[in-house]
Order: structure tokens, then sequence, then C-alpha cells
């Protein structure tokens, strides 16, 4: 059996990047960007105001100075007139620096004077060059690279795109995940189950995580353990990149899926794995011009296809959408009690962290096995115990895993 | 001025969480419950095996024992046969008990003998009643209330949601939220910015922005400082939940916006926050049967936008979806080199939050000034100083919100 880091390690091999496509920018919230982003214009595009006041030319300022007003310039307007020696133009955050100007003076330190307010005087020691001007193109130059390929795009990537008018972009498509759960004792969740009925709550729940973790999720509803429903299903799953089933891997006698794929051109890749719950694990692929399609078999408890899903499905769909493989978010915390269900494989607890004397805590649930989700929905991360002879005592350091 | 936490209790006071509405299950990804939700079976439905192996009678097990096997029995299928001394039905995990069995032996303790396969060998000690056997809604009882209203409908809820058979559910809506961007100097992400022109960029940002906290966003595009543009365009948005517009709240001559807000109904609640960036902030309320439609004034630079939205929209609309008032995720750091930009205002300022020898450390970004998008973008989280008349020694802790 391997563990759990080789099992990541061959997914890995596997879970490559996609071929990039053109999107639309206002489409591309949670896209990896496929190449770099050059700005088409200077940023900002002109000479301009940091501040309300009078755009002056700095050699003219000593205190007390009365200087003749030309115009009035807004953010959105062009100023008209040239300033010179003995002039201002009254000048608004963010517009124009008119020639002939190379300072602003706020508007706090001057006063109006004269007939008909064509005068300003200027209550101020002495101006600087380049005072309250931001220069055009301080912040990006046309043809400067904004943003780099392999860039994940947050609604700040998003301001920055359309500020330099990449309104057509290349990156990542989002994955597409098919999901089946199989068994024959599912029934649907509309449906009131009968006598060694359950009803189908991972379909429901692996949608959601895909979803959350910005995929496509197609959810394919139930396959009986029976072979041509199976085969039809699990075609209909290989046309998305990525096909998770749940239930159908431990060693039941009705086991059918492994030989399905199989007979579907889905290679294994390993089959079980050094961990609770979560050990039948099975990972394959089938080989694909378009990038191999990848193929979770989940264990069927919704507990272990949670586990399973973060560890492994997760860090699958970053890689194939171009970002890092592995993108679970782990930290570590003091464990808040005894916990004494050991076992010879690392293990996966429903927990719950949280904050005592600012530092973190994590307290197991008091879960009741796989099957148990009512506990599970209480629970806000995953504690990872080590394989133990022994309890695990208050106060010592383990790692665990955000859900 | 008002401080931001005086800001904070005033918005508070007016984000009233909305009516809440039926909705579809498989559709509540993300929002929050508005009723309990009880299950209608018990969970499991039926005494469960915990185990591949044999239902026997706890009080038949000594070491060595041969009974008659009765029936296979998979998950799915229901058991046809009691279970009585001197006889075991061959059970896999998550199929139904049969009457009379007590407990499950373990597969692997026991070994099929005798002509044709009928009976089984177990080499087993004493079985204890219960042992490998989930009892009959020990996970859920009918009519136990297994989410409780309030509630945000993670991927495990959705599984929960699915097993109690909850197809439809009471919720509270994403909150809609309109956007426009005023300025005369503005044109479209798709136009060439021309003399004194800049381009659109807090539209996309913000859309992404508000999209990324749940809710629903309309981007109306750009308002023009033009009364009767601007009139249409603040009709439209007070159809939603929340408009928030960015521009036109600063001091300059043509900041029609608060004119217009009135003449629409619209009362304002405060103007200008002590907070840098982000002074002008402005906020108000129209009054409206369905919840008073709320209002967000923001600076028109993207970091004082930025700033504006995580630190007053995002808690707002956390309120009005029905989750508690303020949401953004706080957290400590060293701060990483000396920091010299102080103020006699709280100054939130784009930081990279890091890892160093276990520590979380921040690093004020080579940061432009408030229109510096592209140094923003380096940013992940938000750095707060407070005032001070001195600059920030290197090691430090300091408050930092994730971005």
């Amino acid at each position: 059996m391997i563990s759990v880091e080789e099992a990541l390690e061959r997914i890995n091999q596997h879970a490559t990047t996609r071929a990039p496509r053109m999107i639309r920018s206002v489409d591309s919230l949670g896209l990896v960007l496929a190449a770099d982003i050059k700005s088409d214009i200077d940023s900002p595009p002109h000479d301009k105001a940091l501040m309300d006041g009078y755009a002056v030319v700095a050699s003219d300022i000593v205190p007390g100075v009365e200087l003749t007003i030309l115009e009035e310039v807004t953010a959105g307007d062009v100023p008209t007139k040239p300033v010179t020696a003995g002039t201002a133009t009254r000048i608004m955050t963010g517009a124009p620096i008119p020639d002939g100007a190379d300072a602003v003076v706020m508007v706090e330190r001057t006063e109006v004077v004269g007939n008909n307010g064509t005068t300003v005087r200027i209550d101020f020691d002495a101006a600087q060059p380049g005072l309250n001007i931001m220069p055009r193109g301080e912040s990006v130059r046309e043809g400067d690279v904004v943003l780099r390929s392999g860039r994940l795009i947050r609604p700040i990537e998003m301001g920055v795109l359309a500020e330099c008018g990449a309104t057509e972009i290349a990156a990542y498509k989002r994955p597409s995940v098919a999901i089946l759960s199989t068994g024959n004792e599912l029934v649907p969740p509309e449906k009131r189950p009968n006598a060694g009925q359950i009803r189908n709550s991972n379909g429901p729940m692996l949608k959601a995580l895909v979803q959350r973790a910005g995929s496509d999720a197609v959810n394919l509803g139930v396959g009986r353990d029976e072979r041509a429903d199976l085969d039809r299903l699990v075609q209909r799953g290989l046309e998305e990149d990525v096909l998770v089933l749940s239930g159908g891997v431990s060693a039941g006698v009705l086991d059918l899926v492994p030989e399905v794929l199989a007979s579907n051109g889905v290679e294994q890749v390993f089959h079980k794995v050094h961990l609770k719950p979560g050990k039948p694990v099975w990972f394959g692929i089938k080989q694909d011009p378009r990038g191999d399609r990848l193929v979770f078999g989940l264990p069927g408890n919704p507990v272990s296809s949670l586990v399973c899903f973060e560890l492994f499905v997760r860090p699958a769909l970053a890689s194939l959408a171009g970002q890092a493989f592995g993108n679970v978010e782990r930290r570590t915390a003091c464990l808040a009690t005894t916990h004494s269900r050991y076992s010879d494989r690392p293990t996966y607890f429903p927990a719950r962290l949280f904050e005592r004397d600012g530092q973190p805590q994590v307290e197991p649930l008091a879960w009741k096995g796989s099957a148990d989700l009512r506990t599970l929905a209480d629970a806000n991360c995953l504690a990872l115990f080590p394989p133990s002879e022994n309890e695990f005592a208050a106060g010592v350091v383990i790692e665990v895993f955000l859900i």
C-alpha cells in the first residue's frame, strides 16, 4: 500500500495543465492567465493632479504671491491653456496637469482674491517641482508586463485587466468534473428510501466541493452495481476532464467499477493508500489527446469521500486549471483534549478549529464513524493524527486541514 | 468624522436580513438556512454492517465454531432469512443486519469450509452483541433537527440535506448589488482612453468582489457627472438590495452624487470616516418595505474602493444574507521591515503576508499611492497601521486583513 505522499506524486504526474483558450476578461474570475498581459497605455495616461488645488509654475511660488486664474480643469477635462509665470489653473484630483505647470498647491493653502475671483493668493512657502503630481506612466508604461502568465485572476486582477484594455485574454479553462455515485442501495434525495436503501448524499456533496474548488460539476446521479448501467455512465463521465466515482471501490463482491473502467480504457495507477478513512481510494487515467482523463474512485461513505476529495482530487483540479498542485490550506494547532483513537495509519479526524488566548486549538468531534455526516457538518477542519501506538495528549501540536 | 467602528455599527443597524424564501436544495450552496431542517428518516435506516463478514448470533461464537451459511446480503439488498443459532449470513459493509443476528465477524477471521461452501468456520474468541453493527438511527432519528436555522450551507450541509430528503428549503436569498462607477474621465475597458480619460477599472473589480462575497452583481457601467444620466442609473441601482457607487463622493465641484441620491429618497447616514485611504466614504439608505436599500459611495481610486469594500460593504452583504455581520478574516503578523508611512488616521496598506520560521510575517509593498492598482495586485492582505507619530519598527505585531 502506498503512502499519501506517493499517491499525490503519482496524481501530479498525470494532472497536467490543459491547453489554454481565449476568453472574455469579464468571464475570467478565478481562472489562471496563460500569457503575460501588457498594458496598451501609460497609467496614469497624463501627468495627474493628486490634490484639489492650483497647477502652478513651482518657481513662481513665494509666500503671498498672487496669480491670475486661467481656467478650471476637472477629471475628464483637457486643459486648454498653458500655465506660464504669473498664472495658475484651478485643478481637481485626477485631472491632467496643464502644459507649463510643474506643481499643484493644495486648495487649503490658497485664497481667491480680486474682482470676479480671477486671482488666487498662494499662502505657501515654496513649491518643489513635482509637488502633488503623479507623472504619466508612473504606475505602468505602455508595453509593460502588468500581470504574468500563471497569475490567478482575483478581483484586483479583474481591475488591472480592465485598466490595461485586456478585454480578451488567454486563460486555462475551468476543469469539468463528472460525479457518479455507485451502489444498488442508493436512491436520489427526492425518493424516500425503502428497506435496505439510503439516499445519495455523496453526489450533492461532491458536486458542491467541485464547485467550491472553482471547477464545473456535472452530477450523473446513481449508477447501480450492474454492468450495462455503469458502462453507459462511465462513458458519459469520461467526456469530462475528471470522473469522480464514489462507492464501488472496496472489496465487496459486486464491485464492478474497476472492471468497467478497464473495459473503457482507464488504466489503474494505484488502488489503496495508507490513510484512514479512505484506504480503498482508487486512481486511474485514460489517455486522451486533449490531456489524460483522470478517474478517482472514492470510498462510498461520506467522510471518506470528503477526506479523499480534499487530499487527492482538489490538488489535481488546481493543477489542471494552471495553479500549483496541492492547494489545501494546512495549519498547525494545539490539541484541546486528549484523543485516544490511535491507529497504525495516518488518520484524518473531523474536528473544530478555534482560538483560545490567541492560540489555535483543535478539538476532535464525537464522531460516530465514517457514515456520520451530521457530526461532520459541525467540523471546520480535519485533524491529522500520525500513526501511533499511544493516545495523543492534550496540548500536542498537530496539523489541521481547513474544510 | 466618525471612526471605523462607529461606521460599522451604523451600517449594521440597517443591514437587516431579508425575508427568506423557498429554494431547491441543489441551488442552495453558500446560502443560509432560514428554518431548522428535520430528518424524515432514521439514519442509518436499518441496523447496518460496518464490515464485510458474517452476521451471527453473538452467543454462538466460540473459537472454531462452524455455522451454516444462509444467504448473502449486499448493500441495497434486504435479508430474507432470520439468523438463528448455528447459522450465519454472509454480509457486506452497509447492508442491513438480518433479524436474529446481533454481531458481525469480519471476513478476515473466517474461512468457508465443507461441501459447496455452505459452511463457515469462525476463528474468533468471542463476539459481543453489537460488534461491527451501527444501530438504526444512531446518526440521526426521524424528526431530529439535523441543521439549525442560521447555518451556512457548505458542501457537507449539501450532503446532509440530501440524506434527510430536504429537497426544498427555506433560505435567505443572495443579496443583489448594483455597481455604478461615476466620473466624466471614465471610459469602458474596451475603449482606448483619449486625452484626460482613464478606463473604468473599479466596475469590474467591484463586480468580482461582490461575486466572491457570494452575492449577485449587476455592473451598471459608467455614470457621467451629469444629472439626468446619474438620475436614471441611480434609479436602476435602487432596484437592487445594495447600490455601490465609486467616485463622486470627494469634494470636487462636480460631485453631484449626494444630491442625486437625496432626490431619489436616499438619506445620508454618514459621510467621511477616520481612515486612510477611504476617508470620503459615504453611506445612506432608502426605506423600502422589502428591507432598506443600502447605498455605499466609495472613493473613486481603486485602492480606496477595495479597502472600503472589504471594511464596510462585505460585512453588510453577509448580514443581508443571514450571516453574522463582519466576516473579514483578520490575523496578526510581525512586521517584516520598518514602515515609515505613519499618519494620524488608521491606515490600511497593501501588503504581503508570508511565513518565516513558522511565524506569520507581513511586508508592506512599495505602493505608489491610491491609484496604483498594479502594486495592489501583488498584495494578499491589507496591513492595518494604527494612528502614530512614529515609524513602525520591524518585528512589531500588527493586524492584517486577508484579501
